[in-house]
């Protein structure tokens, strides 16, 4: 198994991939390693590479704010580029990258390319719930206007996900929708609902949003445009939350007091909203393993999308999805 | 001017509006009130109502869980369904309640009727912000599928109710898109797009969620599905961080001393997430004054609800909705 890294994506690149590739390879000596980027900046993170670690050098980096499709085609050299190539070449098993989120998903389509048997492919990454053990939202960004059967497909691919990589027996999957009732939302939900509803899955019925984070169900599907919203909402609001608390626990001597005196209460709580436990998420839909981990991703946070990554390439879930579309399509 | 109240909707009615009510209607000599619902359960609460409140007895009541349609179609008897006939009769400017949402906007459209130039109708209520300004959001949930022209006839009415009710001088309008560039979106947002930036409005451009509560912009609009999946996050999230945040603050004695020390702080700051702060939702687009109040109003929520109405009277807000509705179509 090879697990292909691209080493300049992110907020912390190379620092945090390059360490947490060392430091996972170093425990992992059956899985290979190519690290792609600039061989000067990797080398200058460690000059000394476990075995199973290689450099694949890359001639450019696309940067967060560049225009997705564009950067792709322009910047063939570039190190998300050329890391999917490697996937689809087969020369590796899985990309990770915490780079841009557009080119990520434009190189999955345009060079890695879609699954057979799908029509739109989804980004699937874990929200945080208030028991700790997140929710797979798809689509969080790819396929902005969706129709049901994609939908369908999508609750398809993170049924599997669900099972395999994140170790959920039978996952639950919900339809995030405007009220519980069958026969609520828009024309996408409401459709989506029928075909939900007469599939395989052991799908609970629509999801308000206020219900979203209560860990009432383990996979929750919506069109990309209503995933996105979702994904920085919660993002917004737990940021914001969390700045006006902390800045609320320094304002005075007595409230430092009583910061301190919490710290061991609050502490556990703020993890269970910390991305970095949650790993990485994946680009479901395309031919070949693509993982997105989190752009402000730490080591903890890359160590999480490494594990998801091997786990995904062991469970052979390309193959597992697939089984489990032909057979839905076969009902 | 004369409102009409639903004295039987919400979570503590009738004795949260009839308090509320016969409060306000003493501080407000020249505004005429009119309380709908059972004569017993008013009188129970206040048996001697100010001279400038009236009772008008109804004999039903539309529950939390009823289809809403159906309900307003059944139930003409209705403590709703006579307050929303009293509007469509020109006896009274305007109506608020606390009861069905869903059941509100079918009387606001089936009883009340539509705004001539309007095509869809709009429910508009205030978000909460990090600043405590509040951002004014619609469509919340009446209109599912909307259309480019129905978002920028919401931007309007928006940007006319923000001035005139909530006193914002030049409300800055937002479209909740999933990336701050023109172009970004879904086929509606992208449309949107470009008749906002054409409008007279102060448009400033996509508005990311994750910005949604930073105070950067006063109105922001978008489709009933995703306004209804954003305003449900916003509570789900902010009621279960503070659940959580309760429980840990009593978890032990160290904690609990903690949480004494850090009352004071803390105490300004929920205000701030406190939508009894915030009033009502006006449900915009009907040929007449149509206020929401919070499900869980408590008598401070009924009291800016209750202002929010006479303003909207005093400002005479449908004839200002339709001056900018044809200034904008005659452009």
């Amino acid at each position: 198994m090879r697990i292909v890294v691209d080493a300049m994506g992110g907020d912390h690149a190379p620092l945090a991939p390059v360490s947490a590739v060392c430091a996972f390879a170093a425990e992992h000596p059956r899985v290979s390693f190519t690290l792609v980027g600039s061989a000067a900046a990797i080398r200058g993170v460690r000059a000394d590479l476990p075995a199973n670690v290689e450099v694949l050098p890359a001639g450019s980096v696309i940067e967060a704010g560049e225009e997705p499709v564009q950067a792709v085609r322009r910047k063939q050299d570039s190190s998300l580029v050329l890391a999917a190539e490697m996937v689809a070449d087969g020369r590796a098993d899985i990309m990770v990258s915490a780079g841009n989120t557009g080119a990520l998903v434009a190189a999955g389509l345009l060079v890695i390319g879609r699954m057979h048997g799908i029509d739109r492919p989804a980004l699937a990454p874990v929200l945080p719930t208030f028991d700790g053990r997140g929710v797979l939202l798809l689509d969080a960004g790819a396929t902005m206007d969706a129709k049901p059967q994609h939908l369908l497909q999508f609750a398809h691919m993170g049924a599997v996900y669900s099972q395999y990589v994140l170790g959920v027996k039978r996952p639950r999957v919900g339809l995030l929708n405007v009220g519980t009732e069958a026969g609520k939302g828009n024309q996408l939900t409401k459709a989506t609902y029928d075909l939900l509803a007469r599939s395989n899955l052991a799908f609970i019925g629509n999801l308000e949003a206020r219900d979203l984070m209560q860990g009432t169900c383990d996979v929750v599907v919506c069109d990309g445009f209503v995933g996105n919203v979702v994904l920085k909402l919660v993002e917004g609001v737990g940021l914001g939350l969390f700045n006006v608390l902390r800045d609320a626990l320094t304002t005075n001597l007595r409230a430092k007091c009583g910061a301190i005196l919490l710290k061991p209460t609050l502490k556990p709580l703020f993890k269970r909203f910390d991305y970095s436990e949650y790993g990485g998420a994946p680009f479901l839909g395309v031919q070949g393993g693509c993982m997105k981990a989190h752009g402000s991703s730490n080591q903890r946070a890359w160590y999480a999308a490494l594990a998801q990554s091997v786990r995904f390439v062991e469970q052979d879930l390309l193959r597992k999805m697939s089984a489990a579309l032909s057979e839905a399509g076969a009902e």
